[in-house]
Protein backbone atom coordinates (compact mmCIF):
# COMPACT_ATOMS: atom_id res chain seq x y z
CA UNK A 1 0.00 0.00 0.00
CA UNK A 2 1.11 3.33 -0.65
CA UNK A 3 0.68 6.59 0.50
CA UNK A 4 0.08 9.67 -1.79
CA UNK A 5 1.06 13.46 -0.43
CA UNK A 6 -0.82 15.72 -3.21
CA UNK A 7 -0.48 19.49 -2.75
CA UNK A 8 -3.33 21.40 -3.78
CA UNK A 9 -4.49 24.57 -5.24
CA UNK A 10 -7.96 25.94 -5.73
CA UNK A 11 -10.53 28.30 -6.07
CA UNK A 12 -13.08 28.38 -3.69
CA UNK A 13 -15.71 30.40 -5.31
CA UNK A 14 -17.62 27.43 -6.77
CA UNK A 15 -17.44 25.06 -3.70
CA UNK A 16 -19.17 24.50 -0.91
CA UNK A 17 -15.77 23.68 0.67
CA UNK A 18 -13.69 21.09 1.22
CA UNK A 19 -15.64 18.66 3.28
CA UNK A 20 -17.77 16.02 0.81
CA UNK A 21 -21.09 16.11 1.69
CA UNK A 22 -23.96 14.35 -0.80
CA UNK A 23 -25.58 17.09 -2.53
CA UNK A 24 -23.00 19.84 -3.26
CA UNK A 25 -19.41 20.06 -4.75
CA UNK A 26 -17.05 19.99 -2.89
CA UNK A 27 -12.94 20.01 -2.96
CA UNK A 28 -12.64 16.81 -1.39
CA UNK A 29 -15.57 15.43 -3.59
CA UNK A 30 -14.36 16.14 -6.83
CA UNK A 31 -10.86 14.86 -6.22
CA UNK A 32 -12.20 12.03 -5.03
CA UNK A 33 -14.06 11.23 -8.01
CA UNK A 34 -11.05 12.52 -10.02
CA UNK A 35 -9.16 9.46 -8.18
CA UNK A 36 -11.31 7.04 -8.24
CA UNK A 37 -11.36 7.26 -12.22
CA UNK A 38 -8.32 6.99 -12.59
CA UNK A 39 -6.85 4.41 -10.28
CA UNK A 40 -10.12 2.72 -10.24
CA UNK A 41 -10.34 1.79 -6.71
CA UNK A 42 -12.42 3.27 -4.06
CA UNK A 43 -10.66 5.53 -1.69
CA UNK A 44 -11.09 8.73 0.66
CA UNK A 45 -8.59 11.67 0.43
CA UNK A 46 -7.60 13.38 3.24
CA UNK A 47 -7.06 16.67 3.83
CA UNK A 48 -4.91 18.53 6.29
CA UNK A 49 -7.69 21.22 6.70
CA UNK A 50 -11.39 21.69 6.13
CA UNK A 51 -11.79 25.16 4.41
CA UNK A 52 -15.12 26.59 4.49
CA UNK A 53 -17.36 27.42 1.65
CA UNK A 54 -15.65 29.96 -0.86
CA UNK A 55 -12.11 30.17 0.79
CA UNK A 56 -9.42 29.46 -1.07
CA UNK A 57 -6.13 27.23 -0.98
CA UNK A 58 -2.55 27.91 -2.54
CA UNK A 59 -1.08 25.14 -0.61
CA UNK A 60 -3.69 22.45 0.94
CA UNK A 61 -2.30 19.09 1.72
CA UNK A 62 -3.93 15.56 1.40
CA UNK A 63 -3.20 12.37 1.23
CA UNK A 64 -4.86 9.17 0.23
CA UNK A 65 -3.99 5.53 0.17
CA UNK A 66 -3.61 3.46 -2.63
CA UNK A 67 -2.09 -0.47 -4.08
CA UNK A 68 -1.84 1.38 -7.61
CA UNK A 69 1.42 1.33 -8.72
CA UNK A 70 0.92 4.64 -11.57
CA UNK A 71 4.21 6.89 -11.83
CA UNK A 72 3.40 10.30 -9.66
CA UNK A 73 4.24 12.00 -13.00
CA UNK A 74 1.74 10.55 -14.66
CA UNK A 75 -0.49 10.39 -11.25
CA UNK A 76 -0.45 14.34 -11.16
CA UNK A 77 -0.63 15.44 -15.44
CA UNK A 78 -3.62 12.58 -15.76
CA UNK A 79 -5.38 14.38 -12.30
CA UNK A 80 -4.95 17.83 -13.70
CA UNK A 81 -6.12 16.43 -16.71
CA UNK A 82 -9.42 14.55 -15.05
CA UNK A 83 -9.94 17.97 -12.57
CA UNK A 84 -12.17 20.41 -13.19
CA UNK A 85 -10.42 24.38 -14.01
CA UNK A 86 -10.66 25.31 -10.46
CA UNK A 87 -8.47 22.71 -8.38
CA UNK A 88 -5.26 22.07 -9.58
CA UNK A 89 -2.67 19.32 -8.52
CA UNK A 90 1.03 21.44 -7.84
CA UNK A 91 2.70 18.35 -6.59
CA UNK A 92 2.38 14.83 -6.10
CA UNK A 93 4.88 13.12 -3.56
CA UNK A 94 5.41 9.08 -2.33
CA UNK A 95 5.22 9.69 1.52
CA UNK A 96 5.78 7.26 4.97
CA UNK A 97 2.82 5.14 5.40
CA UNK A 98 3.13 6.67 8.77
CA UNK A 99 2.35 10.25 7.29
CA UNK A 100 -1.12 11.38 7.36
CA UNK A 101 -2.06 15.36 6.02
CA UNK A 102 -3.98 16.39 9.03
CA UNK A 103 -2.57 14.45 12.41
CA UNK A 104 1.03 14.98 10.89
CA UNK A 105 0.52 18.58 10.28
CA UNK A 106 2.79 20.98 12.46
CA UNK A 107 1.84 24.40 10.94
CA UNK A 108 -0.84 25.90 8.54
CA UNK A 109 -0.84 29.61 6.92
CA UNK A 110 -3.54 31.56 6.21
CA UNK A 111 -3.34 34.92 4.29
CA UNK A 112 -6.39 37.33 4.33
CA UNK A 113 -6.87 40.04 2.09
CA UNK A 114 -9.04 43.40 2.03
CA UNK A 115 -9.08 45.55 -0.70
CA UNK A 116 -9.42 49.31 0.16
CA UNK A 117 -10.82 50.13 -3.72
CA UNK A 118 -13.40 48.28 -5.32
CA UNK A 119 -11.60 46.19 -7.84
CA UNK A 120 -12.72 44.14 -10.76
CA UNK A 121 -10.02 41.73 -11.46
CA UNK A 122 -9.36 39.44 -8.69
CA UNK A 123 -12.69 40.42 -6.75
CA UNK A 124 -13.22 37.02 -5.44
CA UNK A 125 -9.57 36.64 -3.76
CA UNK A 126 -10.45 39.88 -1.77
CA UNK A 127 -13.14 41.43 0.79
CA UNK A 128 -13.53 45.13 -0.54
CA UNK A 129 -13.67 47.83 2.36
CA UNK A 130 -13.81 51.27 1.35
CA UNK A 131 -13.53 53.03 4.95
CA UNK A 132 -10.61 53.99 6.39
CA UNK A 133 -8.31 51.01 8.50
CA UNK A 134 -6.37 51.98 11.16
CA UNK A 135 -3.78 49.65 10.38
CA UNK A 136 -1.44 50.59 13.60
CA UNK A 137 -4.87 49.66 15.88
CA UNK A 138 -5.12 46.26 14.00
CA UNK A 139 -1.33 45.31 13.96
CA UNK A 140 -2.06 45.69 17.69
CA UNK A 141 -4.34 42.97 17.92
CA UNK A 142 -2.41 40.74 15.97
CA UNK A 143 0.48 40.81 18.00
CA UNK A 144 -1.86 40.31 21.36
CA UNK A 145 -2.40 36.53 19.74
CA UNK A 146 0.68 35.76 19.38
CA UNK A 147 2.26 32.35 21.52
CA UNK A 148 -0.69 30.23 23.05
CA UNK A 149 -4.33 31.64 23.62
CA UNK A 150 -7.71 29.88 24.06
CA UNK A 151 -9.88 31.31 20.64
CA UNK A 152 -12.74 29.61 21.56
CA UNK A 153 -14.20 33.30 21.20
CA UNK A 154 -13.05 32.96 17.56
CA UNK A 155 -14.64 29.57 16.84
CA UNK A 156 -17.92 28.51 15.39
CA UNK A 157 -19.74 26.24 17.83
CA UNK A 158 -18.26 22.49 17.39
CA UNK A 159 -18.22 19.70 19.15
CA UNK A 160 -15.57 17.70 17.73
CA UNK A 161 -12.54 19.65 19.31
CA UNK A 162 -11.32 18.79 23.17
CA UNK A 163 -10.32 22.41 23.84
CA UNK A 164 -9.47 25.65 21.79
CA UNK A 165 -6.09 26.24 22.85
CA UNK A 166 -3.95 27.11 19.79
CA UNK A 167 0.06 28.45 19.62
CA UNK A 168 0.00 31.47 16.95
CA UNK A 169 4.02 31.71 15.73
CA UNK A 170 2.80 34.71 13.52
CA UNK A 171 0.04 36.77 12.64
CA UNK A 172 0.75 40.38 11.30
CA UNK A 173 -1.17 43.30 8.89
CA UNK A 174 0.53 44.49 6.06
CA UNK A 175 -0.30 47.46 3.29
CA UNK A 176 0.66 47.48 0.33
CA UNK A 177 -0.86 50.00 -2.15
CA UNK A 178 -4.47 50.15 -1.72
CA UNK A 179 -5.30 46.46 -0.26
CA UNK A 180 -4.82 45.09 3.64
CA UNK A 181 -3.20 41.62 4.39
CA UNK A 182 -2.84 39.29 7.15
CA UNK A 183 -0.70 36.44 7.46
CA UNK A 184 -1.58 34.19 10.21
CA UNK A 185 0.63 31.07 11.06
CA UNK A 186 -0.52 28.18 13.65
CA UNK A 187 -0.74 24.82 14.80
CA UNK A 188 -4.35 24.91 14.52
CA UNK A 189 -7.15 26.95 13.56
CA UNK A 190 -10.31 26.55 14.91
CA UNK A 191 -13.80 26.33 12.54
CA UNK A 192 -14.34 29.87 11.09
CA UNK A 193 -11.33 31.48 13.55
CA UNK A 194 -9.01 33.50 11.26
CA UNK A 195 -12.75 35.07 9.41
CA UNK A 196 -13.61 35.87 13.07
CA UNK A 197 -10.62 37.62 14.14
CA UNK A 198 -10.24 38.88 10.61
CA UNK A 199 -13.92 40.35 11.56
CA UNK A 200 -13.18 41.91 15.13
CA UNK A 201 -9.49 43.49 13.75
CA UNK A 202 -11.67 45.08 11.08
CA UNK A 203 -14.35 46.13 13.80
CA UNK A 204 -11.72 47.70 16.16
CA UNK A 205 -9.45 49.11 12.90
CA UNK A 206 -12.48 51.07 11.66
CA UNK A 207 -12.85 52.18 15.31
CA UNK A 208 -16.02 50.72 15.90
CA UNK A 209 -14.79 48.91 19.23
CA UNK A 210 -12.05 50.51 21.27
CA UNK A 211 -8.88 48.44 21.27
CA UNK A 212 -9.09 46.71 24.65
CA UNK A 213 -12.23 44.97 23.33
CA UNK A 214 -9.74 42.72 21.60
CA UNK A 215 -8.53 41.18 24.89
CA UNK A 216 -11.89 41.09 26.64
CA UNK A 217 -13.11 39.01 23.43
CA UNK A 218 -10.44 36.46 23.73
CA UNK A 219 -11.22 36.26 27.50
CA UNK A 220 -14.73 35.68 27.25
CA UNK A 221 -14.43 32.74 25.23
CA UNK A 222 -17.92 33.84 23.82
CA UNK A 223 -18.26 33.58 19.96
CA UNK A 224 -21.16 36.20 20.65
CA UNK A 225 -18.70 38.67 21.98
CA UNK A 226 -16.71 38.37 18.85
CA UNK A 227 -16.94 40.38 15.95
CA UNK A 228 -18.70 39.64 12.80
CA UNK A 229 -16.79 37.06 10.15
CA UNK A 230 -14.98 38.14 7.12
CA UNK A 231 -16.64 37.31 4.12
CA UNK A 232 -15.08 34.05 2.54
CA UNK A 233 -13.77 34.66 -0.49
CA UNK A 234 -10.92 37.22 1.06
CA UNK A 235 -8.94 34.11 2.88
CA UNK A 236 -6.45 31.80 1.30
CA UNK A 237 -4.92 28.66 2.72
CA UNK A 238 -1.10 29.20 1.68
CA UNK A 239 0.67 26.44 2.98
CA UNK A 240 0.80 23.24 5.17
CA UNK A 241 4.16 22.30 6.77
CA UNK A 242 5.38 18.59 8.02
CA UNK A 243 8.44 17.81 9.98
CA UNK B 1 -23.67 70.10 -21.71
CA UNK B 2 -20.97 68.58 -19.73
CA UNK B 3 -18.06 66.04 -21.29
CA UNK B 4 -17.43 62.97 -18.38
CA UNK B 5 -14.52 60.80 -18.55
CA UNK B 6 -14.30 57.07 -16.78
CA UNK B 7 -11.62 55.21 -16.38
CA UNK B 8 -12.64 51.63 -15.88
CA UNK B 9 -11.38 48.08 -14.55
CA UNK B 10 -13.61 45.09 -15.43
CA UNK B 11 -13.33 41.28 -15.56
CA UNK B 12 -14.02 40.62 -19.12
CA UNK B 13 -15.32 36.76 -18.18
CA UNK B 14 -18.81 36.82 -18.72
CA UNK B 15 -18.54 39.54 -20.97
CA UNK B 16 -19.26 38.99 -24.77
CA UNK B 17 -16.95 42.48 -25.09
CA UNK B 18 -16.99 45.79 -24.61
CA UNK B 19 -19.34 46.69 -27.73
CA UNK B 20 -22.80 46.83 -27.42
CA UNK B 21 -25.20 44.27 -28.61
CA UNK B 22 -28.81 43.77 -28.74
CA UNK B 23 -28.88 40.20 -27.19
CA UNK B 24 -25.75 39.93 -25.29
CA UNK B 25 -24.07 41.16 -22.44
CA UNK B 26 -21.08 43.82 -23.09
CA UNK B 27 -19.23 46.36 -20.88
CA UNK B 28 -20.63 49.30 -23.00
CA UNK B 29 -24.37 48.06 -22.39
CA UNK B 30 -24.10 47.26 -19.06
CA UNK B 31 -22.76 51.23 -18.39
CA UNK B 32 -25.11 52.95 -20.65
CA UNK B 33 -28.11 51.38 -18.85
CA UNK B 34 -26.29 52.40 -15.19
CA UNK B 35 -25.87 55.67 -16.72
CA UNK B 36 -29.33 55.74 -17.90
CA UNK B 37 -31.12 54.73 -15.12
CA UNK B 38 -28.89 57.00 -12.84
CA UNK B 39 -28.71 60.34 -15.00
CA UNK B 40 -32.52 59.91 -16.41
CA UNK B 41 -31.33 60.35 -19.99
CA UNK B 42 -30.65 58.99 -23.25
CA UNK B 43 -26.74 58.25 -23.43
CA UNK B 44 -23.98 56.68 -25.69
CA UNK B 45 -20.49 55.71 -23.95
CA UNK B 46 -17.18 55.78 -26.30
CA UNK B 47 -14.75 53.48 -25.66
CA UNK B 48 -11.27 54.11 -26.26
CA UNK B 49 -10.55 50.87 -27.79
CA UNK B 50 -13.27 47.85 -28.18
CA UNK B 51 -11.68 44.62 -26.15
CA UNK B 52 -13.00 41.31 -27.15
CA UNK B 53 -15.05 38.78 -25.86
CA UNK B 54 -13.31 37.69 -22.84
CA UNK B 55 -10.43 40.39 -22.72
CA UNK B 56 -9.84 42.16 -19.45
CA UNK B 57 -9.25 45.81 -18.34
CA UNK B 58 -7.54 47.21 -15.93
CA UNK B 59 -7.41 50.72 -17.85
CA UNK B 60 -10.21 51.46 -20.31
CA UNK B 61 -11.35 54.57 -20.58
CA UNK B 62 -14.65 56.14 -22.18
CA UNK B 63 -16.55 59.35 -22.14
CA UNK B 64 -20.61 60.54 -22.49
CA UNK B 65 -21.94 63.77 -22.88
CA UNK B 66 -24.75 64.63 -19.91
CA UNK B 67 -26.69 67.75 -18.83
CA UNK B 68 -27.59 66.53 -15.30
CA UNK B 69 -25.09 68.70 -12.77
CA UNK B 70 -24.84 65.49 -10.48
CA UNK B 71 -21.16 65.84 -8.68
CA UNK B 72 -18.57 63.38 -10.13
CA UNK B 73 -17.87 61.86 -6.48
CA UNK B 74 -21.47 60.68 -6.38
CA UNK B 75 -21.74 60.07 -9.78
CA UNK B 76 -18.34 57.59 -9.19
CA UNK B 77 -20.57 55.87 -6.13
CA UNK B 78 -23.88 55.69 -7.48
CA UNK B 79 -22.14 53.99 -10.88
CA UNK B 80 -20.30 51.74 -9.04
CA UNK B 81 -23.49 50.37 -6.38
CA UNK B 82 -25.49 50.19 -9.42
CA UNK B 83 -23.07 48.56 -11.80
CA UNK B 84 -22.22 44.75 -11.74
CA UNK B 85 -19.70 43.71 -9.22
CA UNK B 86 -17.36 42.66 -12.76
CA UNK B 87 -16.91 46.41 -13.53
CA UNK B 88 -15.94 49.48 -11.50
CA UNK B 89 -15.36 52.65 -12.34
CA UNK B 90 -11.53 53.64 -10.80
CA UNK B 91 -11.73 57.72 -12.13
CA UNK B 92 -14.41 60.23 -12.96
CA UNK B 93 -13.10 63.79 -14.19
CA UNK B 94 -14.90 66.33 -16.27
CA UNK B 95 -13.04 66.92 -19.32
CA UNK B 96 -13.16 69.39 -22.69
CA UNK B 97 -15.68 68.89 -24.85
CA UNK B 98 -13.34 68.19 -27.92
CA UNK B 99 -12.13 65.27 -25.60
CA UNK B 100 -12.85 62.08 -27.33
CA UNK B 101 -12.12 58.81 -25.42
CA UNK B 102 -11.21 57.00 -28.85
CA UNK B 103 -10.05 59.71 -31.58
CA UNK B 104 -7.99 61.61 -28.59
CA UNK B 105 -6.15 58.54 -27.45
CA UNK B 106 -1.80 58.85 -27.98
CA UNK B 107 -1.16 55.48 -26.81
CA UNK B 108 -2.74 52.34 -25.53
CA UNK B 109 -1.26 49.54 -23.47
CA UNK B 110 -1.78 46.06 -22.89
CA UNK B 111 -0.40 43.14 -20.83
CA UNK B 112 -0.57 39.35 -21.97
CA UNK B 113 0.38 37.02 -19.13
CA UNK B 114 0.97 33.40 -20.16
CA UNK B 115 1.39 30.82 -17.19
CA UNK B 116 3.80 28.02 -17.02
CA UNK B 117 2.21 26.21 -14.41
CA UNK B 118 -1.68 25.28 -14.20
CA UNK B 119 -3.12 27.78 -11.88
CA UNK B 120 -6.55 27.46 -9.86
CA UNK B 121 -6.50 31.09 -8.52
CA UNK B 122 -6.81 33.75 -11.24
CA UNK B 123 -6.81 30.90 -14.26
CA UNK B 124 -9.08 33.30 -15.62
CA UNK B 125 -6.46 36.07 -16.17
CA UNK B 126 -3.76 33.85 -17.65
CA UNK B 127 -3.11 31.23 -20.77
CA UNK B 128 -1.67 28.68 -19.39
CA UNK B 129 0.94 26.94 -21.86
CA UNK B 130 3.09 24.24 -19.93
CA UNK B 131 5.37 23.51 -22.99
CA UNK B 132 8.97 25.32 -22.93
CA UNK B 133 8.98 28.71 -24.51
CA UNK B 134 12.36 30.52 -25.44
CA UNK B 135 11.58 33.86 -24.07
CA UNK B 136 14.75 34.88 -25.88
CA UNK B 137 13.45 34.38 -29.50
CA UNK B 138 9.97 36.10 -27.85
CA UNK B 139 11.98 39.43 -27.34
CA UNK B 140 14.19 38.57 -30.94
CA UNK B 141 10.24 38.97 -32.45
CA UNK B 142 9.08 41.71 -29.69
CA UNK B 143 12.07 43.97 -31.06
CA UNK B 144 10.95 43.44 -34.50
CA UNK B 145 7.71 45.57 -34.08
CA UNK B 146 8.76 48.25 -32.47
CA UNK B 147 8.72 51.46 -34.77
CA UNK B 148 5.89 51.72 -37.32
CA UNK B 149 4.67 48.92 -39.45
CA UNK B 150 2.03 47.55 -41.37
CA UNK B 151 0.47 44.98 -39.16
CA UNK B 152 -2.60 43.62 -41.24
CA UNK B 153 -1.04 39.79 -40.81
CA UNK B 154 -2.11 40.27 -37.59
CA UNK B 155 -5.32 42.24 -37.88
CA UNK B 156 -8.81 40.56 -38.27
CA UNK B 157 -10.54 41.14 -41.20
CA UNK B 158 -11.71 44.32 -40.73
CA UNK B 159 -13.31 46.66 -43.19
CA UNK B 160 -13.41 50.07 -40.97
CA UNK B 161 -10.04 50.61 -40.79
CA UNK B 162 -7.89 52.79 -44.07
CA UNK B 163 -4.10 51.28 -43.30
CA UNK B 164 -3.06 48.86 -40.97
CA UNK B 165 -0.12 50.78 -39.81
CA UNK B 166 0.28 50.72 -36.23
CA UNK B 167 3.31 52.69 -33.99
CA UNK B 168 4.85 50.08 -31.82
CA UNK B 169 7.05 52.20 -28.89
CA UNK B 170 7.33 49.04 -26.05
CA UNK B 171 7.23 45.64 -26.80
CA UNK B 172 8.78 43.30 -24.26
CA UNK B 173 8.61 39.77 -23.18
CA UNK B 174 9.44 39.33 -19.40
CA UNK B 175 9.49 36.05 -17.22
CA UNK B 176 8.74 36.13 -13.45
CA UNK B 177 8.62 32.80 -11.50
CA UNK B 178 6.46 30.83 -13.10
CA UNK B 179 4.74 33.07 -15.80
CA UNK B 180 5.84 35.11 -18.87
CA UNK B 181 3.69 38.39 -19.83
CA UNK B 182 3.91 40.62 -22.45
CA UNK B 183 4.01 44.34 -22.27
CA UNK B 184 2.80 46.32 -25.36
CA UNK B 185 2.01 50.34 -26.10
CA UNK B 186 1.07 51.52 -29.35
CA UNK B 187 -0.60 54.16 -30.95
CA UNK B 188 -3.57 51.99 -31.66
CA UNK B 189 -4.08 48.50 -32.18
CA UNK B 190 -6.00 46.86 -35.11
CA UNK B 191 -9.01 44.02 -34.16
CA UNK B 192 -7.42 41.20 -32.69
CA UNK B 193 -3.62 41.94 -32.95
CA UNK B 194 -2.27 41.74 -29.79
CA UNK B 195 -3.83 37.63 -29.17
CA UNK B 196 -2.23 37.07 -33.10
CA UNK B 197 1.02 38.75 -32.33
CA UNK B 198 1.03 36.42 -29.06
CA UNK B 199 -0.43 33.55 -30.40
CA UNK B 200 2.63 33.74 -33.11
CA UNK B 201 5.68 34.54 -30.81
CA UNK B 202 4.43 31.51 -28.86
CA UNK B 203 4.67 29.41 -32.01
CA UNK B 204 8.28 30.67 -32.62
CA UNK B 205 9.65 30.48 -28.48
CA UNK B 206 8.39 26.83 -28.82
CA UNK B 207 10.07 26.21 -31.54
CA UNK B 208 7.69 25.28 -34.41
CA UNK B 209 8.51 27.46 -36.09
CA UNK B 210 11.78 29.53 -37.40
CA UNK B 211 12.48 32.71 -36.00
CA UNK B 212 12.95 33.62 -39.68
CA UNK B 213 8.92 33.32 -39.93
CA UNK B 214 8.14 36.27 -37.80
CA UNK B 215 9.33 38.92 -40.05
CA UNK B 216 7.87 37.05 -43.41
CA UNK B 217 4.97 36.59 -41.53
CA UNK B 218 4.91 40.65 -41.11
CA UNK B 219 5.59 41.32 -44.89
CA UNK B 220 2.99 38.72 -46.22
CA UNK B 221 -0.05 41.28 -44.84
CA UNK B 222 -1.80 37.83 -44.48
CA UNK B 223 -4.01 36.77 -41.38
CA UNK B 224 -3.43 33.32 -42.53
CA UNK B 225 0.31 33.39 -42.59
CA UNK B 226 0.40 34.11 -38.81
CA UNK B 227 -0.04 31.90 -35.98
CA UNK B 228 -3.25 30.80 -34.05
CA UNK B 229 -4.78 34.17 -31.61
CA UNK B 230 -4.15 33.53 -27.97
CA UNK B 231 -6.70 33.01 -25.95
CA UNK B 232 -8.78 35.91 -24.75
CA UNK B 233 -8.25 35.94 -20.90
CA UNK B 234 -5.00 36.34 -20.58
CA UNK B 235 -5.10 40.05 -22.03
CA UNK B 236 -5.65 43.14 -20.12
CA UNK B 237 -6.33 46.41 -21.32
CA UNK B 238 -3.86 48.35 -19.22
CA UNK B 239 -4.03 52.07 -19.66
CA UNK B 240 -4.91 54.34 -22.65
CA UNK B 241 -2.87 57.90 -22.38
CA UNK B 242 -4.34 61.79 -23.48
CA UNK B 243 -2.19 64.13 -23.95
Amino acid sequence: MRTVKLTLEYDGTDFSGWQFQLNARTVQGVLESALRELLQQELTVFGAGRTDAGVHARGQVAHFLTTNAMGLRDLQKSLNALLPADVVVRCVEEVDEKFHARYSALWRSYRYTISQEPIALGRMYAWFWSQRLDEELMGQCARMILGEHDFQAFSKVETEVKHFRCTVRLAEWKRTDSSLTFDIEANRFLYGMVRALVGTMVEIGRRYRPLDDFQRIMDSRDRRQAGMAAPPGGLVLEKVSYR
